[in-house]
């Protein structure tokens, strides 16, 4: 973390500068104007201020698909974005016969363009409005956390729920520095998305999870959108009438692209970070948590393939499950593997020592901070003491069988309620995609892995001590004493077996029609998973209910340590940029490459040859022929880069990203887009806690790449056409 | 292959530059004068003549060990070669008090230095003269291969055992050019070698296998013998009473060390190489040999971890096995893929059509030459009739059952004939190393392993078409019926557990005994394995006699074809270097990183700091404590290189080596020592066949990281206090 790193080098040597430098920093569109001076120094030519008008250019054109980040790249709604981000949709209109995932997508012109998979929205930032008084006016600090965590659950409900009012609109509140800060999020939501153009996968994802997080890199990772509305211009489900949206701003692509060194920003909506944490959390983090989740999501990924044959109907079915488990087994493998080489902890805790100094060295500071981080610590610990048995808990959920379970009896206990106070996930707003939630089952569901996944849990489950178990869910699987003993674990084995034999769940249209039964009725299910939600419940509750009071018990601290981190930062005249959680940030810095190891150096850009050398011609290394043919005969069109005599694929940044960046434009000092960014190098995984300026770096594909491939491998001469493209 | 890559760009461009350029290329002394400007204007300041004066400065101070390289490094026998060049010595002298491979060795003194593993040879070459007129004088065309073969064996071994009537010598004559030329080389042989220090393994062999032939590395792979003689100065068995060999020329080490692109050399004995192999030697090699031993190494690595727990007492005995299997398991593999990659055949192709027109394009060259190479080829194609039975029968040589019976009955039949007339390897001069690889066989035995590899390879051999199997193996085995009918296999299973149960040849008594019986006394033993070596043997000679009459014909046309390529090369005024036969040579090149992969460049330095990035506390990335301590201390002494602010560990160079050169100085300009060579990078395995220049890097230990190691670590003052060093 640069700041924290830059002022523990200042408290150690002295203040010689309180220059903010660029690289690390998600920042607030409201917070550019505090650092105008050094995005114009860096290399903006725009004014700084144009960037904080969300309806103005470039920001009007930046938009969120939910859980990625896109850009309006022409005046009829084309929207651009990475291939993975439009991967569903893709899939989505895959059929055996004509396999777009394969074989790439293009529509020539509008009526060929197909629907995005049901669901698939784009959301337009239009309003951001801070509403923190709202949100805490009503809270004291005597009130029990429960209390705490209801007002302001209700508060941020009620505000969402007006702001919903006008139904074009989705909105959310959003806290901002461990909930010192309150916003209220709206945005335009256009429902009617379709799929205008995607390469085949062997472009778009290759390298696939090989080279997933890695450099050098070689990922065509870009595809196309199209925004369509109703006739009169208004957000619409979809419809042969809908015509393309006209968005006010939109990107031009730059094809002279950027060099080694050049200016860039991103703009985009990174989803979580957690820079701020305290040593204590990290701590346990890096050395409990992450090791521990690693190990399960090992043993998850070993036990699904030892129950399915390779390329077998099973194996195809959990996939997506093995390519996630085994994606964050080498995310956390890589953080750990940081932390343990570098000195993260002991900067964290330096920090720590020198707010704390600060802070007491003024009474009026003591007074209002001095027990603040103790405090946050203390509550924190409280709520790791039951870790082992909820991250348990949590893997448990891999279990298709008792997580639709669970969830189809919190829905039918949550429709009890007025829709305004139900949990969140269970409201009118969210059962089109609980529906599809359970849909999807059936196509990521074995019997034979599903009740293995859940041996597998209950079986570490059951080493819990005594204490940590839950006496309820003992009960069911008749669970009285130690798995040590042999007769328990063949209890166990037979008791999921027969539940397995007995379940209806695994039928979609009995978990359909469960979303719409009442309390009573799952109360007198005779379904083993139902019976098991069932008797699980109270005790769930309970476990949820404690946690709700620490998170507001917590609430009432997090806040104040990081006013004091804050205002400690801004008296040695630095900004603080809040931890990414899904909203719109911009981020600058370079083109630059790095040294992941002594000895070897990563140059910022790689070449078609590239693809060339790493094709082996089996997946994920089968660039199409056509491809290397061009490559071969040197045909690089106008998208040569001198200095490499080849066209550039992909090139590193130091931009400060994390998960939800992916799609997000890059753009030079002018908004143009010279690329998207879509993804980081293994070293800089874990810079979703600490941003190291020497290892950090954001991997983007080259807008020559792109511009490349669509005009010359895939003829894509009509979306070249629609864009604005200069240079 | 330099000079071919560069001929054949001249012979698509036409020729516009006859210069000989630097890296590719190691050079017999006698050829130095023919490229004297060259090796001045690359940076060498001596005088070029120089380097052919075997007994003077350098030459003189160069000597072999037998498989690695080594120098003088002081007027009192002093040498410096590589860690694992010691390796076996530092091996012998450990026991579990007191584990030197562990915890290094230094000598304080003479009297605390350690002889050497048995057999330990220092070769000082004192004279290399040309023999080919007495090799080939009485050849004739029309001669029989087999007559051809053993004419040349005969004069060979004539000339040897004169040359070796002086007991002081070891001689040996070396064919160049596939047989063009032969030289006769006598070497003085010190018969006393003791160990004076090696540091630890965490130090000399930091990285271990893992890092085995990859950059970036960090190994300090250096040792220490001393040559002793008898007090009037003439090699002598150990002896209390022998003294410091004082050697006329030593090296001076120079701790200024190199820079990036200073002009290096290496002198030295490199192995073997195949650069001048044609075509179709390179396809099958590629295509099929290299990828059939790699299956069949990567089998006998899974069978011996199956049949042995990790840690266990049979695993320890087979672990310089493995080390030797998944080695050349990772050497085949490189090949393989650097040649499916690159141009290599292709190359080779062109080149063979240009020398074709060249000949065709003369009357008399066509006359000499017209046929060679066709000629050549249909030998080889005939030699690779057999291939994979005679692959097959060497891999079952991983038998050491089957291995030992074999050997220890052929010594029996060869004892009966002179010695001059024996086979090469049961000759008297042989004896010493036969016993000695008699009694290791105990260290790397174990009967469930060596049984499985031999049935696993006897299983390969039952599946070869009967025409090519060997009727009195057959016979021996009862192996009737093809190896699909189960019978036959279990057949088999039997035989083998009967023959392990029965054989003594596990006893290392019984072993060394069987070296002084008769051929009749082998006739009448019931040993299994014996029986099986009695009753194959006329079957095996015939193959030996059969591949001896091809060898012998390949003779007549080997050489002609090499005097073809070297006529068209030189008729392009291009010298030819001959391939590598452990014959000393000189290479000279530069300091140079290199790109290993688009997006990625090798630095040509680590770094001190590499170590500690790469420890992790477990072998064999467990540098010892004193040295993470002195470098996160920074205490870098004098032998800082300012450009890296750092200690430099190892480097990379262009030069032209191959295994044999291990343990060579790397010397600049001056023939002052500033590094020893020790391996080479990845891409560079396939160097061997085909030398590329943009990917062939020697890899050397920085003599900085050596003397700082020496000082700072090991405190190896007297040493560094004995040797010459300069700057």
């Amino acid at each position: 973390m640069k700041h924290l790193k830059q002022l523990l080098t200042l408290a150690v040597f002295g203040f010689s500068s309180t220059t903010v430098v660029a690289d690390e920093g998600m920042w607030q569109p409201n917070q550019l104007p505090a650092i105008a001076k050094e995005l114009t120094k860096a290399g903006l030519t725009l004014d700084p201020k144009d960037l904080t008008d969300l309806t103005g250019f470039p920001m009007g054109a930046i938009v969120s698909l939910g859980g990625c980040t896109a850009s309006f790249v022409s005046d009829q709604g084309l929207v651009a974005t990475n291939h993975h981000c439009v991967y569903g949709s893709v899939q989505y209109n895959s059929t055996s016969e004509n396999n777009l995932l394969k074989n790439g997508f293009l529509a020539k012109n509008l009526a060929e363009e197909l629907p995005a998979t049901p669901g698939s929205r784009i959301y337009v930032t239009e309003e951001i409005t801070e509403v923190t008084q709202l949100i805490k006016a009503s809270l004291t600090d005597e009130m029990s956390g429960t209390n705490r965590y209801k007002v302001i659950d209700d508060n941020s409900k009620k505000l969402v729920a007006e702001c919903e009012s006008d139904a074009r609109y989705r909105c959310s509140v959003v806290n901002f520095h461990g909930g010192l800060e309150y916003y209220l999020f709206k945005q335009l939501t256009i429902r009617d998305v379709r799929l205008v153009h995607a390469p085949a996968s062997s472009i778009g994802k290759f390298g696939g999870d090989t080279d997933n997080w890695m450099w050098p890199r070689h990922t065509g990772d870009y595809g196309f959108y199209r925004a369509y509305v109703s006739k009169d211009g208004q957000p619409a489900d979809f419809s042969e009438d809908n015509v393309p949206y006209q968005p006010k701003h939109h990107l031009k692509l730059n094809k002279s692209g950027v060099d080694d060194g050049d200016y860039i920003m991103v703009i985009g909506y990174p989803g979580r970070t957690n820079r701020y944490r305290t040593a204590y959390e990290v701590e346990n983090m890096f050395t409990w948590t992450y090791p521990q989740a690693k190990a399960y999501r090992e043993e998850l990924i070993a036990l699904i393939n030892n129950n399915s044959e390779e390329g077998s109907e099973e194996r195809i079915k959990y996939e997506s499950t093995l390519a996630g488990l085994a994606n964050y087994a080498k995310n956390y493998g890589s953080m750990i593997n940081s932390y343990n080489k570098g000195t993260f902890l002991s900067r964290k805790q330096a920090l720590e020592n020198n707010i704390s100094q600060w802070v007491n060295s003024n009474s009026t500071r003591k007074a209002q901070y001095g027990e603040t981080l103790s405090g946050l610590n203390a509550l924190v610990q409280k709520e790791n003491q039951q870790q082992a048995r909820d991250l348990i808990l949590g893997y448990m959920q891999y279990s298709k069988m008792l997580s639709s379970a669970e969830k189809l009896y919190r829905l039918a206990i949550e429709k009890t309620k007025p829709n305004i106070e139900r949990e969140s996930g269970y409201q009118e707003r969210d059962i089109a995609r609980f529906e599809q939630n359970m849909k999807s089952v059936d196509r990521r569901y074995d019997e034979k892995i599903d009740q293995a996944i859940l041996l597998a849990m209950v079986t570490h489950y059951v080493a819990l001590p005594k204490a940590e178990r839950i006496p309820s869910i003992d009960q069911f699987f008749g669970l009285t004493s130690d798995i040590t003993d042999k007769k328990q674990l063949a209890v166990l084995v037979k008791k999921l077996a027969a539940m397995y034999q007995r379940t209806r769940l695994n039928s979609q249209q009995q978990r359909i029609d469960l979303m719409h039964k009442s309390v009573a009725y799952f109360h007198n299910s005779q379904d083993p998973f139902i019976q098991l939600a069932v008797a699980s419940f109270a005790d769930r509750q309970a476990i949820e209910e404690q946690s709700k009071e620490l998170a507001g018990s917590i609430q009432a601290y997090r806040p104040k340590y990081m006013q004091a981190l804050i205002a400690y930062f801004n008296a040695h005249k630095l900004p603080v940029y809040a931890d990414a959680n899904s909203t719109l940030r911009i981020t600058y810095g370079n083109v630059k490459g790095y040294s992941p190891q002594d000895g070897i150096i990563a140059t910022p850009f790689t070449t078609l040859e590239g693809i060339v050398a790493k094709n082996t011609g089996i997946s994920p290394f089968d660039a199409p022929q056509k491809q290397l043919n061009l490559i071969n005969k040197k045909q690089y069109g106008e998208y040569v880069k001198s200095s490499l005599a080849s066209v550039p694929v992909n090139f590193l940044g130091t931009l400060d990203i994390t998960g939800g960046n992916s799609g997000s434009p890059t753009l030079n000092g002018n908004a143009e887009m010279v690329g998207l960014v879509f993804d980081g190098v293994y070293e800089s995984i874990i810079g979703d806690w600490d941003y190291d300026v020497q290892l950090n770096r954001s991997i983007h594909v080259d807008v020559r790449y792109m511009l490349w491939t669509m005009q010359h491998v895939d003829g894509a001469d009509n979306l070249i056409e629609e864009m604005d493209i200069v240079q």
